[in-house]
């Protein structure tokens, strides 16, 4: 499957999540996600793999947790509500140190809130995917291709890193159509999963996946023991894309859907002679603290464009630290920013600073 | 009920419910919790109200979407794990401008964690007690008088903002003996619930709680007329505690459990000359951001004390944006920082100033 | 409210059950007997009574189990498929040992079915309204004014001899409008609830409700001595109503809905001269096993006309016991036999015996 | 696997399901059948099958459907507050006209009742496996070989008749240990499944598998229609084994365990002389009638005996309608009827024959 095909955002993240080798997919049909339920219902028995409508979003989860504990790649997904009925396990599963993959193809909310895109659940994603300390791998695609590429990816980093991932998507690219490749990739060298509770022929002695410690100390010291882990993620997994940013004064940050428009923005507003560059998170957590504190040597002004009221704003505030200012625009309910509304924006930073 | 009587803090949590007025209670079983929702069990029957241990947290969350919507006051309670069951419901009821008050007597996370007392679910009440956006209230109590008086002002400013508030406490609080006073207060003005979806002898048109907009102009209108009356509430209802910050080089910010700690510490250190002081948060959301930025002015160093990996010193560092340093010291798991290595984190601080 | 006035059969039942003392009821809406709890969502909260849509068919009945266990009356309705999620709550129920009402307005099965009304769960409600060895008191009105009075009955019964009794209704009786008197009834006799698992004061030891033995002589023991109570109450409380029995060569069985066209049936047919009459069960367990039995003396033939596919028929059979013939005549799925047809099959069997 | 191994019943009844091509298996945990989904949980995996354990015995009874309308033979097994969760599920199956097995290994009922074995869900299984008129085969192994059989017997069945499958056991024969052979069976011929709502790469229009008819004439057409198959099955399928029952003057009814304890006092009872033998229903639905009614020409009493208060007893005086005496003896609560027990009843009635 090495050509160039088109393909639909949803249905891309399912491929991907195959050619990873996940056989095992649980889910709960909702909008605007069905697409990716609906591929994997069609797929997986054709190739011996388990797809599952599960009863609720907390059943899913709970098979998530079941199968990645036996070893497999285990993948759900869902849209927004469903995410948040799915924290408790996604914190079980964090507690049980297992890696999984996580679909989020948000829409507006908050309640049932809408069906059109949205970029509202960052903090979700970022800050509380669960109750407690804890973590999960944010990867955000924007282009199609990117949803294959970082869906793999996720996999990958979730079973070297023992934790969730999640794909922190949209219903815009999740409906899209674009051409992808999707080619086989150099297999990562990963760790052996020796912690898996699976069948041994009693070679070992067995394994046990528990998130519960009744002794403080001992939670403490998992705990810790994972936030070292976190640490070690922070200093080597950032990533970003950098978008006529070396000279900027004025730096754009966005993800997702809504850094297509701001890329489209940045081209503009440099034609019309503003110095202005994008700093495109791909990683939300690890947030990339590195490159916007590289950018805030030179740059006199940020501004996040975000489809929420502001919530990312804040990571770029606490890595800047005050350095410059930080602005924020956004639209939400579902409601995409248009090029035009964020290159005003830019002239209006750029007004004070020419 | 005016003396003063010796009460745990669960307890007293559940009878200051009901002074506030509340009759319906709808919970889920779960330590450090379960005497809010014992004691519910057996006083509302006796006053004319409802107790339903319903069939899990997802259920009961719902039910109080229910009954809030019909314009009574609503309460329930529960711990970390069954906080995240409940937040697809929170959101719901927030984006359905519906009043409700929340407990959450927190525990040592992720997933089943242990039963002993925690903070690690700042993030969650503060930034994402559902998908979408949206904020709730957040008191957090540091005694048990405070239990009693912060569930009151839940109720009432839940009333006057129509959005959900939660109770932040811990399994130390919830399970600590103090002597209280339960005073009959002052009735609140506190507008009608005109909007309540409740028998009206076709004296209007039928109420109607919702919170799906399918349109996405609709859905932004009423998320931004929501943060309109967020940035209301952030101006007006910060609410925190001074101790000894006045003069203070070194200001210590902890709430709840922690922050009694915190102030023998800052006693302590006192005594040996250090000019150090302590602000205590009482709204969690709205952060005291005015108070910490009021200190900001004089204090070197900040240090936040958390039981947890540390959460809440991201608010603290927005706060300061970047004019003095903020460290944080804390403990997870269970486990409650000790006076004396609060004192010694200060005197760490403090070696470098003197 | 000694006055007639005009009802639909499913709020009679519900009124009914209000006048009977039942301030609580658990269920979750199905057509055909959604107005039963509309009836209550309505009328419950002005009385100071508890109306729950529960989450589920299984949530409501088990409520039912929660709140018969504390000596109250208690009440759920459903429909046929949501009364076989309610088979398991019956079983605990009856095997604890508690009082309660269930309707059951029928609707054509087996699956989902259809929407119209039948008669054939008479074998579920009469045999196995759950696992295991246990029985209900099943009455089968057969007008909206007898919906009252055996809803009436159904609680006082169920009361006295400890039990959970059922109102095995079918979607027409329950859509069927007709003038009903709601009596004061003469209040009866009935013992305290000393076993109720309530609030005492610490003057008693606790009650506990529980259907678990884990010593088979213990469980044959409690089984033994309901079965006894089931002896006294089939010799007791066997009820039925005659309709030109006395002289009859051929009898009609038929209870409910069918009745009422057999009776039409066995008029007309007499106007032919057909010495035919009418027996019709109104409770359905205990079977009135006494009048048929006194009818096999006289009459050569019986016939059953039911809506199914033949279940009372059974009983009519072991109750005649091979003395003479009985036949079956039905309709399924919904459609009630009409009186020529029932006509029809009377002279079938008059045919031979003119 | 030709030669005789030892096996336990609950693990010969799971072997026996992958043997017959089972590969779907949904279950719930339950004394005394957790060795059935133990076995499965091991098992299914190696050879690519599906072992799901579900979040309730409701949602296992649903996946059984959604398994069944694929085409695939899939199996649930339970006990008896489990098989009434299911009753529902099993009451859209047939209402879909779906080929399945079910396995209800009884324990001592009502209620949560016990964990010992008992035959009391007789009534349940034969009379109302679910709402609205339906039937499932029912088989009643008395052996770990039979047991093994049977299941074959019911894959096969069920596919034949289009319709579900019980095996209903008991706890007894759950636990017992015996040497089976589990044979290479000829394959049956049996129907292709043209109506599964499986893949077709577009080559015929999709198949629907539905139990929803709201036209009443279309729902009655289509149970008129099942209830043709059943009288065929009720012509063709009856078995059971007869025992010293030629010349009997006195016949034993008795199936699964308790048939065993007859054997014994049968044999006991012929050595003293008495003409007694057995009748052991080895299908219960379609029950063995023309067995039953074949020995009544000769008998002068009929003894059931059964691990209940008497359920089956019904369905022998049924079919010997009136021309000997019927009686009962049995146990229930988990209490299996010893051969001496049995033996002097036999002696009773013999007592006034002789």
């Amino acid at each position: 499957m090495a050509e160039r095909v088109l393909m639909k955002g949803n249905e891309a993240l399912a491929e991907a999540a195959i050619q990873a080798g996940c056989r095992h997919f649980f889910g709960y049909p909702i909008t605007p996600q069905t697409e990716v339920a609906a591929y994997m219902a069609k797929r997986m028995p054709k190739i011996g793999g388990t797809y599952l409508q599960a009863e609720s979003e907390v059943a899913a989860i709970n098979m998530v947790l079941g199968a990645a504990s036996a070893g497999v790649r285990a993948l759900t997904s869902s849209s927004s509500p469903g995410i948040s009925l799915k924290t408790e396990g996604i914190s079980y599963i964090a507690g049980s140190d297992l890696p999984c993959v996580i679909i989020n193809v948000q829409r507006g909310g908050p309640g049932l809130g809408g069906i059109q895109p949205s970029q509202a659940d960052y903090w979700q994603a970022t800050r509380a995917p669960g109750h407690g300390d804890l973590h999960v791998l944010v990867f955000a695609p924007s282009t199609v291709q990117e949803m294959v590429d970082l869906v793999m990816d996720a996999f990958d980093m979730a079973d070297l890193y023992r934790m969730p991932a999640m794909i922190l998507a949209d219903g815009a690219l999740g409906q899209m159509m674009e051409p992808v490749e999707i080619k086989e990739r150099p297999k990562r060298d990963l760790p052996e999963k020796t912690w898996a509770a699976n069948g041994h022929e009693n070679k070992r002695p067995h394994n046990i996946v528990n998130s519960l410690y009744l002794t403080p100390g001992d939670l403490e010291a998992l705990v810790k023991e994972r936030f070292a882990r976190y640490d070690l993620i922070k200093s080597k997994e950032q990533r970003s894309e950098s978008y006529m940013a070396d000279d900027a004064e004025f730096i754009v940050v966005a993800y997702g859907a809504s850094s297509r428009v701001c890329k489209s923005a940045v081209k503009a507003a440099r034609a019309e002679g503003i110095r202005v560059g994008l700093i495109r998170p791909i990683t939300l957590w690890p947030f990339p603290v590195d490159a916007i504190q590289e950018a805030a040597k030179t740059a006199k002004h940020f501004l996040t464009v975000e489809m929420s009221m502001g919530q990312m704003v804040d990571d770029v505030r606490l890595a800047v630290n005050g350095a410059v200012p930080v602005s924020f625009f956004g639209h939400t309910g579902g409601i995409i920013p248009s090029p035009a509304e964020v290159l005003g924006e830019i002239k209006k930073l750029a007004g004070g600073a020419k």
